[in-house]
C-alpha cells in the first residue's frame, strides 16, 4: 500500500484527489495540509465524513517519510518553494500547479511575470500529460500535471501537430466550469453572477495557458514550428467540465477519412481517450466526473468533403482528466501501477 | 413625473428597483446613493448601460429636495440611522431593511439583537404589505416594505387568520432564490457551492422573519392569538424566487370550497395576487419576474373531503414582490397613481 | 468474479448501476436489456464509450445462466412479469421498481390502482433497506430494492420509530433532483421549465411512497402504530439528489442529547450513513455522487431545550443510495462480499 | 389603441411577446391562436392569470379586422401559408419564422429544402433588423423579423462590413440558451441532459442561419463581397440568452480606437446596442430579459497593438432582440410609434 501526502488539500483539485485516492486499491491518504485550516477535519471545511486532520506545509515536511508521494494542490507561484522542499527530501513530488510546466525561468517570466525561485528543477520536471510523454514518467521525481485548458487544446491537436498536417493559425474557444476558478469568494464567481451567463474572459493571444500549448504542439513533430494559438476562455454556468471548440486547418490532400484515423491510431491503446465517430461533437457529459478526454472531429464543410478546416471538440472533466484524475494518471504510470486505478 | 432617489443602489434590491422605475411612466431616478462605490457610474457595478453617477449617502442628503420619494436599500441596522435623517427632512421614505417592520424597540431588540436608535419612528412607520394594510399607505410619509419570506407565508394565511379558521400549529417549509442572500463574496453562495445543492439554513422557531410573520397573523382578526410558526428556510440554486409549502390546519367543518371562496373573496380585487385552482400547487415559474404572488390551496388528503389538514404553497419573486416591486406598488399607492404603474 | 445482467439499463437507473459495476472489483457486466433499444450498443444511448450491445428481455432470459444476479431497472408494474420470469430460473434478483416492496396485493391494489400479477413472491421479496433488514438479505433470491424518497425517510426516521419516540404525525417536505423523473421526454422535464423553478406535486397523504414510509415505521417498534405521514415532493432543479425536511414531535422528557446519542449508537456501524453534529442540517452536497445517506438532527426551538418538536434532515442521491447503489449495497450482503465494494 | 393578433401563440416567443404586449402603453392583445391548444385558456397553458381563449388559425382569420397588425409565431415552413392569409387581408403582417427572410426562393430551396410556396412575397418583405433596415419598416405590410443568431452576428459585423474593414473569413462560435431551440419535449432538452453540460450542434459551414448572415453581410458594402462564415452553435445549460464570440480580421492599417469608433459611430442613436468599452467583453448578463444587444470589441494581441485579428463578442436575448422583442419593434417603427415602447 502506498501513501500519499496532499499540499493544499483545501481546494477543489484537492478535495477531488482524496475522493480518487479512496477509490485507488492501493493508495491512501498519509496527511493533508491547508495552511488557513490548519487544526480542523476534512469534514470541517467540506460536506463530507472523512476525518483527516489538517496540518501545515512545515509539519507535513518533518512527517514526509510516512508518505510514498506528495500531491501539491497549491496555487502557481505559492508552489514553487514548497516543491523544491519536498523535491528536496527524496520523495517523488506531483504539482498541480502551473510552476513546473514550462522549460525554463525566462520563458516561465514571460508568461507568469515573475521569477521562478527553483529554475534548477524545471528540466528535471516531467510534462506529465501522459498520452504523449508516458515513457518519460516511470521513475521520475517530479511531475508538473498540465493544466485543464491546455490538456484539452493538446489532447485534441496533437495528433495533427505530429504527423505535421496542423495549420498554423488555430482557434481555440473553450468553456469551463466554475470549479476551474477555485474555491474562492469572489463576486464573480457568486451563484447570481456566474448562473443564467456565459461570459469570455483573457480572451486572445496572451492568455498564460497558451505557454503550455506551443511547448507541447511545436515540439510534437521534429521539425521547428510556431504555432500561433488564438485561445478564449469562457466561464460556463456548470460546477466541472471544459468543452473546447477548436477551429484548425488541415494540410492541403489529406482527406476526412485519414484525419479520423490518424486519430483513431494515435490513440488506439489510450484507456482514457474517447474518439467519436467522424463528424460527432464532444459534449460535456461525455467526460463529466470521469478520467475521460473525449474528441469529435467535424470537417467543417460537409458540401465540400476533404476540405481543409476543421472543427475539433475536445470535452474533459477540469477537476480530473485536467487536474487531479492526471496526476493520479501520471502517479500510477510512475510507481508502475495500472494505470488506471482509482480512475473507473 | 416624480423623482426617486435610491440609497444602497448597488445591492440586488437597488438594481431591481431601477429597473421598475424605467417601465413606471411617472417615476424616474433623481439619484443613487452608493457608499463603497460613489465616485462610479452605475454601468461600472452592473452589467448595464445606465450612466447614473454613484454619490454618498451625505451627499444625497444635501440633495434630497431634488427627489419625491427616497427608497432605502440598505441592510437592516444601518438603515435606522439614514432613514431618520431622511424622515426628517420630510420627503416620503420607502425603508426595504427589516429596521422598521416591527412594532417596537423591546420587540426589535429581542429578534434583532440589537439597540433600535430610532424608536419613535416605529410607531409611524406603516407596514406595506399592500393587500393587508392599503388603506393606510395613502399619505405616509414612512413605509416599510415587508420582507420577502414574510410577504409569502402572510399572504398565503392572511384570509385564513382573519376569518379565524387557522389553526395555531404552522410549519412553512421555505425556498429562496440565491439573490435573496445579497449581492455578496462568500463562499456559502460560490456558485460551485450553491449549484447543484439545497441546503436548510436558520430552520425552526427562532428565525427573525418570524416576527413579522407574527405580527401580521396575530393580529388579523380581532381576538387575541399567538400563533406557533416553524420556518425553515432553504438555499435553492436558482436566482431568484420564494416558494413556500405551508402545513396548516383550519377550523374543524369548514369544508374546502368554503376555504377556495375565502380566499376568492379576499383577494377578488387585488392585481397582484394570483389564485390557482383548488388542489394545484403554486410554483416559482407563476411569478419569477412578475410583481405577482401566486397562492394554491390544496386539501391534504383527498380521501378524506373537506378533513382539516391543509398545504398552502405560495410563491413570488424576492426581488420583486418580496422586495422592490412591493415598494413601488407601496408608492404607487401611498402617491395616489395607478397601483400598477410599473409593475407589469 | 460474479456476472450481472440488468434488465431495462437504458434508464438512468441502468446507467448509474453500471457506472458502479465498473468500480467493483469482483462484479462485471454480463447483458443489459433495452426493449426500445434492442440492437443498439450502449454508447448509442448515452454519451459513453461502454460498447456493451442491448438485448431483448426475451433473450436475456436465455442467457441467464451467464449471470450470477439480475438486476430489474423496469418500470414499476412492467417489472412484475420480468421478476417472476428471472425468478423461476433460480438466478438471484434484484428489483429496483415497486412492485415487491409492499408486503401483499391487497396493499399493493390500493396504491397502485392495480392487480399484482405474482403475488406469491410478496412475501418472498426481502425489503432491501440495508440498514434496517440487514440480517434477511444473505441468500436471499429476490430483492426489493426500496423508492428513493422512502429511503430518506425511513433511514431519517427509524431509530426514532424503534425507540417508541416518534410521534404520530409526521411532516415530510421532500426535493428532489429531475433525474428521479426518469429518461422520458416529457415537457415538464424541459431544461426550460424545470431551470430557475421549484413545484410541489402529488403533495399531501395519499403519494404511493407513503406505503413504504408505513410499511417500515409502523413496524419498527413491537408495538402497533399508526403514522400519519404527510408527504410533499418538490421538483428541484438540479441532476441529482434527495432533500427530505421532516418535521416530527418526539416523547415528551426525552432530552435532545438522548435524540443524538440514539441516532449515533443506531448508525455506529453503518459505512454509508454521515450523522452530523446535533443542530446541523444536511444539504444534497453531503451525499451527491455518493452512496452515503447525510442526516442531520435540529432541534426546532433553541430557547426551549428539549423540547418536542425537532427538524429531521435527510439528504442522499436518488440515483446511487436511493436507487442503484443501494442495490448494489443489497447485493454485496447478500453475496457475502465486503459490503462497501464498487460504493466508495 | 392598436391591436395584436398572435398566431402560434403557445410557444416561448409568443409568449414573450405576450409579456411585452403587456408593458405596451398603446398596444393590446387581440386574439390568440394555438392549433393543438384551441378551446383552452392561455392560464391553462402557461403559469399565468392571463385568461385569453385560444382558437384556431382559421377562426382568427374569420377576425382579422378585430386587430391592426398579426404577429406570427409559427415553425419555418409553417408559417407561409398562414402568412399569406394574412397579408391578402390587408392585414400588417410580422412573421417571426424563417420563411420570409431570405431574398427568392431558389436561396430558400437551398437553405431549407423546401419549396417556398408564397414566393411572390419574399420580395415583398422587409428583413426587420432594425439598425439596419429601420428606413424601410415606416408603412410595410409585411416585415420578416431575423433569426435570433443572425441577428447577434449580423450587429457584431455590420459597421466592420459597411466600412469594407471585416475580412472574408469570420467563425462564429455561439452559445445559446435552450429556450431557442422551443417548447418540445425531446429527450436532448431534457433538464437532466442538458443541465451541467454544454454540447456544439450542427457546426460549420451550412447551418441554415449563415443564409441571413451572408445576406446582411455581403450587401452591407456597396462592392461585391462574399463572406465565408463557420458558424458554431452551442446548447447552454441556461433559460435564455445568445453569446456569439466571433473571430475576424480587419482591414490591415486600421487602428483599435478607429475599430470602437466605427461602432460608436455606427451605432450612436441606437437605444439598444450597448457598446461595450474597449476590450471589454459581452455576456450574457448584459443583456439577458430586456431588448438590448451587447457589443464588446476586442483586439486579440495585445502585445500588438493595431493588430488585424479582433474577437467580436455580442450578446442579446434570444427570445426578446432574438425575436418577440425585435418583433415588437419592428411594429413601433413601422406604425410610426416611439421604438423603445413596451421594450424598456
Amino acid at each position: 500500500m502506498f501513501k500519499a501526502g496532499i499540499a493544499g488539500a483545501s481546494g477543489y483539485t484537492g478535495y477531488e484527489l482524496i475522493k480518487l485516492i479512496h477509490r485507488h486499491p492501493q493508495l491512501e491518504i498519509g496527511w493533508l495540509t491547508g495552511e488557513s485550516s490548519a487544526g480542523q477535519f476534512y469534514n470541517e471545511i467540506y460536506p463530507v465524513n472523512w476525518h483527516y486532520p489538517l496540518i501545515t506545509l512545515d509539519e507535513a515536511l518533518t512527517r514526509v517519510t510516512e508518505v510514498d508521494v506528495v500531491f501539491l494542490c497549491l496555487p502557481h507561484s505559492a508552489s514553487m518553494n514548497a516543491v523544491k522542499r519536498f523535491y528536496d527530501t527524496g520523495v517523488m513530488v506531483i504539482d498541480l500547479s502551473a510552476d513546473f510546466r514550462l522549460d525554463n525561468a525566462v520563458i516561465y517570466k514571460r508568461w507568469y511575470n515573475e521569477e521562478h525561485t527553483a529554475p534548477d528543477l524545471l528540466q528535471k520536471a516531467v510534462y506529465g500529460l501522459c498520452e504523449v510523454n508516458r515513457a518519460q514518467l516511470p521513475g521520475s521525481k517530479l511531475i508538473a500535471v498540465p493544466g485543464c485548458y491546455p490538456t484539452s487544446i493538446n489532447l485534441g491537436l496533437y495528433p495533427l501537430a505530429k504527423a505535421g498536417w496542423l495549420g498554423d493559425r488555430i482557434i481555440a474557444d473553450s468553456k469551463s466550469g466554475v470549479s476551474g476558478a477555485g474555491r474562492k469568494a469572489k463576486l464573480e464567481y457568486h451563484f447570481v453572477e456566474a448562473n443564467e451567463n456565459i461570459s469570455p474572459y483573457n480572451v486572445g493571444h496572451r492568455h498564460r495557458h497558451i505557454a503550455e500549448m506551443e511547448k507541447i504542439l511545436n515540439a510534437a513533430n521534429g521539425k521547428a514550428h510556431n504555432y500561433r494559438i488564438l485561445f478564449s476562455p469562457h466561464l460556463l454556468p456548470v460546477n466541472r467540465g471544459i468543452l473546447s471548440t477548436i477551429y484548425v486547418e488541415v494540410e492541403e490532400g489529406v482527406s476526412e477519412a485519414q484525419v479520423w484515423d490518424l486519430y483513431a491510431e494515435s490513440y488506439a491503446n489510450e484507456p482514457f481517450i474517447h474518439l467519436l465517430p467522424l463528424g460527432k461533437a464532444a459534449a460535456l457529459s461525455h467526460t463529466v466526473n470521469s478520467n475521460r478526454c473525449a474528441i469529435g472531429i467535424i470537417p467543417a464543410d460537409p458540401a465540400q468533403p476533404n476540405g481543409r478546416e476543421y472543427i475539433i471538440t475536445v470535452s474533459l472533466d477540469n477537476l480530473v482528466k485536467g487536474a487531479s484524475g492526471q496526476a493520479l494518471q501520471c502517479f500510477n504510470i510512475a510507481a508502475g501501477l495500472d494505470e488506471k486505478s482509482g480512475l473507473i
